[in-house]
């Protein structure tokens, strides 16, 4: 769990400096899997890691001048420099100057090209005759990410059809952050509310069930959320007890087991302690599953 | 750019098998960075590459019949793997069975680790006994996320002051894919068209200038992506030649050239030739920036 940093350092703090010459998005990620090997440390800020990321480094001089704060700061380095050059200054300063670091981009990028036999550009995304964004990839992304957005909270049902991936589920179980994750790679999702004492739309039943996935999870969980909302969104007390209330809950949890037996070929997904890239990997493992009904699941693209 | 496998293998396409004990998102990360120094070879096919995702791996059987299939494939192998003893099995068959193989996770972690001065779990996420996702960071995600999308096309001015990102500009300059991205980091986002003949709402110009951002493109690559939109929403001829008509698309840049100009303190943000993910990079840095009056541009958090 991260937070911005809105003051100064914390006291005893260690740094993480993150520099890339692209976005930085990559070493981030990176180091936040990483970090999460860490986390019977950072839970309470037992061991307090402050990470500062430096994206669009793409000259020796701004560089160095990180490093050196980085050297003063007694912090780390990750970095992703395309350019092999730039890369090694970045070694030769870290050696200089006493600073652990890794290389993120450069040992994957060396694996892959002996793979293929062939060399990498050296070129940083974003650099001068690199080829544009206007994709097929592009343009289907954005399209992805417009219907979700037009779909989401069970809005227009005549179009469900059109998606790629359907959620159905009761209030609060992440459709929407889900709905807008998996847009981002590039499926049409559209979410639809399972609410007690509402007629669910006529066309989830008729669309192609292998695209449907049901989200369920823990009651006491799922009450501990309604009730941050609730209170969130300011509802009245009244609305508030019966939407967060224990039995309501499971009774609306219930509600949705049931058409979920009803529709047995569509996948119940449990959403305890998952978090959205969690859920979404599990959705998506199972709709390449039963789309190419391979023997080992898993997810394929061709570059 | 990748496209989802449909059909089987292409003849000659290289393989490269990612396995994660988690979502698989770190090693597709790294693999899709490292691939964009390999797009000179990779347009056209002309080294046809296949990926291949195999999440959620936690035992060694999985893991060996994988690598066995990544062997008889002549596969390599990207690996990310946080029990220690299943990273060494996969690093063993790897050798035996002759694969080149690239640890994603162990280099990061072990660096992380002696900068720390902390062993690491060697939990995988989603191992139990894991602290659930119901973090203050979980929550903030969450309502970013449906602040955005309620805000998005300019809907509700009169809750800008509530965002903590705003973008303003012309149709198909990629204000709803940057709002979502940016939402997904845990922002409020609201974005504004700006549309000849349409009064710009008020709002805009009475909240915080700081938070504002202009977009702006290339006039040529716009009208190439509006014609591409206005095919795939089926316009009629006579309101198409308008949207995506040279003459009016240059108006339409200029009309919103007018208004960034008269608010000098927003910065304007060229997004031509950007991926969404890079377009997101620059906003953030100038946010930060602009938040922290940094000495070096930067984003911290803190863990
Ligand atoms: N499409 C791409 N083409 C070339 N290099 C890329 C591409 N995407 C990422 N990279 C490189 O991979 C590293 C990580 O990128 P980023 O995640 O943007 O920081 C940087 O060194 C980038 O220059
Ligand atoms: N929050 C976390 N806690 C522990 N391990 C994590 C966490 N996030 C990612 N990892 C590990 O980092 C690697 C990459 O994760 P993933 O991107 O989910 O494939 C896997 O080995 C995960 O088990
Ligand atoms: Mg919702
Ligand atoms: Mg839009």
């Amino acid at each position: 769990a991260s937070v911005e940093e809105e003051a100064s350092e914390v006291y005893g703090a260690k740094s993480i400096y993150m520099v890339s010459d692209g976005t930085g998005w990559t070493a981030e990620h990176s180091v936040n899997a990483a970090l999460g090997q860490f986390d019977h440390c950072l839970v309470d800020r037992v061991c307090p890691v402050n990470t500062h990321l430096f994206s669009g480094i793409d000259d020796s001089e701004r560089l160095v001048k990180i490093i050196n704060q980085a050297a003063k700061e007694g912090a780390m380095l990750v970095y992703t420099l395309a350019d092999p050059s730039l890369a090694e200054s970045a070694q030769q300063a870290c050696r200089i100057w006493g600073i652990p670091s890794t290389d993120i981009l450069g040992p994957i990028t060396e694996a892959i090209g002996s793979h293929l036999g062939v060399s990498p550009s050296g070129l940083p995304r974003g650099a001068p005759g690199r080829s544009s964004h206007l994709s097929e990839e592009y343009f289907r992304r954005i399209e992805a990410i417009e219907f979700t957005i037009k779909q989401d909270d069970g809005a227009l049902p005549e179009n469900l059809h059109k998606a790629d991936v359907i959620l159905a589920g009761v209030s609060r179980t992440g459709k929407t952050p889900l709905s807008t994750y998996l847009a981002h790679k590039g499926y049409k999702v559209a979410n639809v509310p399972l609410v007690m004492g509402v007629p669910v739309p006529k066309t989830l039943f008729e669309i192609d069930p292998e695209k449907v996935f049901g989200l369920t999870i823990n009651p006491a969980i799922l009450q501990t959320i309604r009730r941050a909302r609730a209170k969130s969104l300011g509802f009245s007390e009244e609305i508030r007890s019966n939407y967060s209330e224990m039995d309501y809950v499971r009774e609306e949890l219930e509600f949705a087991r049931r058409i979920f037996a009803k529709n047995p070929s569509w996948p119940v997904i449990e959403v305890t302690g998952k978090a959205i890239e969690e859920t979404a990997a599990v959705i998506l493992r199972l709709y390449h599953d039963r789309k190419n009904k391979c023997s080992m699941p898993r997810i394929s693209k061709r570059y």
